[in-house]
């Protein structure tokens, strides 16, 4: 993580007294100019005040500031928690000297309790004062929740003869599922890019990326991902075929910020793809790979490292998917344990227990119905979840 | 359970080696006479032999008797499985000399493993030797797998002037969700009625008991519910209100008997029932009740004891529905936690918390959108779930 910036970019993260532990919990990030800003949020009813605050922020496309915070997710907190929202945003831009409507706010942790806004105005002046190029990794310590490492990365791709620079920082742990952002995603860049550019590139990188990972179904209230983009570069995505050199840079990172935080998922052991093949629709393969990366029974095997490939095909059965039983294959990685949609044996089940024995293996199903396939990322359902999420409030 | 009995019918159970453990894993019902018979089947379309066997023969209306086993789910196991399962009931009808035809099959246990015939023909001799028309019990013992408790039970109603009976024997455990008969269920009453007038009544009870439980949102691929009646007791549905009559108990013992299924699934030590008001339609109240109701944050809360209604404010926000969160009322019991989408403060969770400290409470969403109201039966996820899920089949 050694030399990790982005030009034009500071960023701090401090322990401001807003999770009981005296862990970092408040973050910020500002770009020395005004930068382009996309965003995908939650797409639950139920959002927190900060998702409608940035709602209507960045449509103006411009962001200067995000202050972030972890610990209280100012949810369900009513036109007081708008309020704090809005003071939050109100109180870092006036220390920054910046824009108020270009300031955004990210809040992650418990729902339902007020903010403690005293203790974050008391906070702000020592987090502008910890701002650096340097410090993106306290700034993903002060959005940790469940987490167990802050997640943090760089790129640097020469495009156009320049080098164009991405960090990108994750939280997740909990209430991942597809067809969302995750939690919260801040991921800056030194390129020149509208704010509608950054939107498509950003909404194209999450469709292959966090909306293809599962931790346990469940969707936040509070999920945010942004991509700032600065121009320091001097790299235009306007220039041939730049778009697609970012694009694809972006694309990979965030498969791999993606990967990050299905595998420091709350009590995760193992991460698995789940990859469905020989669909008759992408519709049907998505909807197969994400009932089998989504059902308990067969997390809770992969959690015992037990090769029952028989509640696979329950899940397979049960997708709402006109699925032909007899015609099935599973594999878990190269191992096939399913040939005709019936079990190949006890001497393959010992070689498939070698793979669920790592950490990270893939599961393979084959339809045999046509051409179309899936993949999702997931992970066991361990005794450790449970634990974490009985005891997450006290 | 003493003197449990309804007449014409005979029940066994007996250990015949199926199971490792030593423990009953054989069970048969015989009815002296052949009984009317209707049936609910999985919705998942993998099904296990004797699931697709009894789907013809129930065609047919009639039943002399059911031999059913848990160790074996008798599922993925290809024509070998269908010549297992028709094997079965060929073995059991020649033994009681009934017809083959009539003679109906249910197996619980682990997916993809040949079903030991050979365990299976030896001790069918010793099964039908213990049939005894006060065996329910045994039988209840030989379908269970993960199950802790034989789940039977028998009511006697006074219909016309005259008894009639009714026993009903569940098995459950896991793999349980709505929209499904759960595992086996198996009723065996005295009153008289054509196959059509049961299934109508098996219909309607199911969705008022079976498919509104949740334990793990999984589906079994072995689902199997049968209501025989043979009779005895000479009265028949047909005459004025004795329908009406006869669906009130058979749907009460059928609710009892799913409310025992989620109170012995695997690793429950909460049993709640979440209740949606106020939707605008039936379908949406059920929408969010099962989100709700199959959340893991949710569940892991009530393991908790922790009155985290956020989450289950989250899960109300992701159940597809168009909800106003700023009118969602959510109560534990009487104890009312969110008004107007807000919490109600720290001192009703002192509260709540008493109400969660219980073994069975209820929990109420009102989206104050309309009249529809919908309920379902749901448990918390517990350490032990994962670990006997974990471990299931070593």
């Amino acid at each position: 993580m050694k030399d990790m910036g982005c030009p034009g970019f500071r960023f701090a993260g401090i322990a401001a007294g807003i999770k009981k532990t005296g862990k970092e919990d408040l973050g910020l990030i500002v770009s020395e100019t005004p930068a382009s800003v996309a965003a995908v949020f939650t797409r639950n009813r139920v959002k927190a005040a900060p998702v409608l605050l940035d709602q209507t922020r960045v449509r103006a496309g411009l962001c200067r500031a995000v202050i972030a915070n972890s610990g209280n997710a100012n949810c369900c907190t009513g036109t007081q928690g708008m309020a704090d929202a809005e003071s939050m945003a109100r109180q870092a831009a006036d220390a920054l000297s910046v824009p108020e409507a270009m300031t955004l706010v990210a809040s992650t942790g418990v729902i339902g309790e007020p903010m403690p806004m005293e203790t974050i105005t008391s906070a702000i002046p020592g987090l502008v004062e910890a701002l650096d190029p340097a410090h993106a990794e306290a700034f993903a310590q002060a959005i940790m929740t469940t987490d167990t490492i802050p997640k943090a990365m760089s790129r640097e791709v020469v495009i156009g003869g320049r080098p164009v620079h991405l960090i990108g920082i994750v939280k997740g742990a909990g209430m991942i599922r597809p067809d969302m952002a995750t939690m919260l995603c801040f991921i800056c860049s030194d390129i020149q890019a509208s704010a509608s550019q950054l939107q498509e590139m950003l909404s194209s990188a999450t469709e292959q990326s966090f909306n293809r990972v599962t931790i346990d179904g469940d969707t936040s209230t509070n999920d945010t991902m942004l991509l700032m983009a600065n121009g320091f570069s001097g790299v235009s995505v306007d220039s041939d075929g730049h778009a697609e050199q970012f694009q694809q840079v972006l694309t990979e990172m965030m498969i791999e910020l993606a990967r990050e935080v299905v595998k420091d998922g709350e009590g995760v052991t193992k991460v698995v793809e789940v990859v469905v093949e020989g669909a008759g629709s992408t519709a049907a393969a998505r909807a197969v790979a994400d009932t089998v990366a989504h059902s308990s029974l067969v997390k809770t095997a992969f959690f015992g490292e037990d090769a029952n490939w028989g509640r696979i095909l329950g899940a397979v059965g049960r997708a709402g998917v006109p699925v032909d039983p007899d015609r099935l294959n599973v594999y878990f990685d190269d191992v096939q344990m399913v040939k005709d949609g019936v079990g190949c044996g006890k001497d393959v089940e010992k070689a498939a227990t070698e793979v669920l024995r790592q950490s990270e293996f893939k599961v393979t199903i084959n339809l045999n119905q046509g051409g179309a396939t899936a993949s999702v990322i997931t992970s066991d359902l361990s005794v450790e979840y449970v634990k974490i999420n009985a005891d997450y409030r006290t």
